[in-house]
């Protein structure tokens, strides 16, 4: 019996541009009695990225015009527009609503956009637990979509370090020693979600440990790995 | 500081029509020591649902004629096509591959189909566990599905008991005390999500218990929560 640990790191403090999150993190995990260990994957999510990396920029909240410019800026492509809201392509790849930009959580007049490079950030945070606290580890950065076909929002990975984006079984076997198809299991994704129910949006909880993952997950990767090719999308 | 816990359910033997999934689900948690608690989340595959339901038909691997014909039968619409992938819209409103028609981990020349209804499957085992384990469960039966725009699968919720399947925190105040938006949570799907890391294809483990889940979202619900109307849908 191999379980998942899922621990919310609590009271970290406001983050402000040029924080190191690694140190924020290591710090209150450690006061809350839950240091992080090797083999712990740490999920952070983006809003406390985005602010680390001084990407929170003016926007007044009922300028639509400049919303919408905002938004335009940060996509390489609208693929639906419906009313306020825009599905977009990021300039990263991610489908998403209004590329990511977003406004809970930051100053009023303001909006934090999605980071430049979130495996940069994911590498920068996991050096940081490497170099300066002594412990190996994986990174997710975190953010909440929305799907085409499914009601609600999930969490999912918007940037990776160490740990494989997507596990590829396929020519493992099943129970059954017959070989499986489509079996691509995006496991980055699924952490992000797991970590999701631990934080809750409305309770200020921006990163958590994942504990107990599959040591054979732990890998350099990217999250490019879970973008689709749009010529591969069958709905775009 | 209060966490999740996710442990997988090993040992449950193969499953055959007619057999009480809550007994063997019950049985198999308290002999590898970690017994159904009272505030547990189930999370359970289709497959053994589906073996428990008799909903395994035969299907020669190599006939695709029959192939089709079956995955015309168990959806309301055919949305794409490329190859043998179909991608549908299945009787009960899911959107996913080949009607959710699954050919792995069942005997060769058989294939398992979704469960007719599977709140209804889901509340069985919760009423189960409930009459004759004496623990007061919610139960998501899980599927594996893909995405439109991501690559890789993740196991996302085809039924529910007595767990939300999605929690709407619209009109909560976020950490800063300004009003969310878009904050519907698909929390049955990330519990199905966060259980599949640690099922793995491969392991044939076909259930886990998520323990530590918010009370608050223990209540009736229904897995329409998470079925997105196609008129609402911008993307059908």
């Amino acid at each position: 019996m191999s379980g998942l640990g899922v621990i919310p790191i609590a009271d970290i403090p406001e983050v402000v541009a040029g924080e190191l999150l690694a140190d924020l993190i290591a710090a209150a995990a450690a006061a809350q009695g839950t240091p992080v260990l090797d083999g712990d994957c740490i999920v952070v999510t983006q809003k406390i990225v985005s602010k680390a990396e001084g990407r929170i920029v003016p926007l007044a909240p009922d300028d639509l015009d400049a919303r919408r410019e905002l938004i335009e800026r940060e996509s390489s492509r609208i693929l639906r527009r419906r009313g306020d809201l825009f599905i977009s392509e990021t300039t990263h790849g991610f489908v998403c609503a209004n590329a990511g930009i977003d406004l809970s959580n930051v100053d009023d007049g303001s909006a934090a956009l999605l980071p430049v490079d979130s495996d940069r950030s994911a590498r920068k945070i996991r050096d940081g637990l490497r170099a300066r606290h002594g412990v190996d580890v994986a990174v997710v950065i975190s953010d909440t979509f929305g799907r085409a076909w499914r009601r609600g929002l999930t969490d999912v990975a918007i940037g990776v370090a160490g740990l494989a984006a997507v596990v590829d079984l396929r020519g493992s076997s099943d129970a059954r020693g017959r070989e499986l198809f489509a079996t691509e299991v995006a496991v980055a994704d699924e952490v992000a979600s797991a970590a999701e129910l631990v934080m809750g949006k409305a309770a200020g909880i921006p990163a958590a440990i994942v504990r107990g993952l599959d040591p054979t997950w732990f890998r350099e990767s990217a999250v490019a790995e879970l973008i689709r090719p749009p010529a591969e999308d069958l709905f775009r």
